[in-house]
C-alpha cells in the first residue's frame, strides 16, 4: 500500500436512530456502495451476524485500508470508520451512503489524517 | 453484540520506525496476540499483502469489534486501530503486543469512547 503524506484520512461516526441494523445483506451491501462512492477499491467484505435481532460486526479490506460498522439495533447505534488513503478518495462520500442507507442521525464525527501528518478535527 | 454505554473503546495509534511490516505471519500472528492480551475473542483474522516489500493490511474481527493493521514498510510506520466493547477488555493492552512484536515506537494516540458516549482523550 503506497501513500502520499499527508494523505490518510480516517473519519469516525457513531450514528444513531438508525434501521436495519441486523440485515446481513444490507450492511454487506452498504460496505460495497459506501466504497464505490468512496472511489475506494474492496479487496475484500468481511460480516458476522450475532444471531437473531442482535448486531453485525461488517469490514471491507480496501486497496486503500477500511471501512467497518458495527451495529446495536436494540438502541439502534452503529458504530462506522472509513479509513482511506490518497488524494482521489473521499471519505465523506462513503459516510454519505451509509448513513442513507440507514436512515440514519449522524451523532457525532471524528476526522483524523493518520500517519506522518497527525491533526483531528472534532465536529459535535 | 451487547455493550454497556460507556464501555466501547477505540484506541488509535501511529507507529513508526517499526520492523517486520511486510511479514504476513508476524501480522497476523500479532493480531491474534493482541485480541487475546486485550482479553477479547477473535472470530476471523483477515490479512492482506500488497506484494514483496510493500505494506499489509490485517483485520481480526472481534466478539468485541475488531483491531486493524495497516503497514507501510518504506516508511516504517503501522497505523493501529482497536475497537473494543465491554468492561473486561483492554485496548492498552493489545496495543502494547503490538508495539513490542514490531520493536516501534508510538507516535502518536487517540482514545474515542464510542457510541452513548462519546468523550476523546489525545496523548501526543
Amino acid at each position: 500500500m503506497t501513500h502520499l503524506p499527508g494523505t490518510s484520512v480516517h473519519l469516525i461516526a457513531d450514528l444513531s436512530h438508525a434501521t436495519g441494523l441486523s440485515d446481513l445483506a444490507l450492511i454487506e451491501a452498504t460496505l460495497r456502495q459506501a466504497a464505490l462512492a468512496a472511489g475506494a477499491k474492496v479487496l475484500s467484505v468481511h460480516v458476522h451476524a450475532f444471531g437473531g435481532d442482535m448486531g453485525v460486526t461488517g469490514i471491507a479490506l480496501l486497496a486503500e485500508s477500511h471501512i467497518s460498522i458495527h451495529t446495536w439495533p436494540e438502541t439502534g447505534e452503529a458504530a462506522i470508520d472509513l479509513f482511506v488513503c490518497g488524494k482521489e478518495v473521499n471519505a465523506e462520500c462513503g459516510l454519505a451512503v451509509i448513513v442513507e442507507n440507514f436512515a440514519a442521525v449522524i451523532n457525532q464525527t471524528f476526522r483524523i489524517e493518520r500517519l506522518s501528518k497527525n491533526i483531528l478535527t472534532e465536529n459535535e
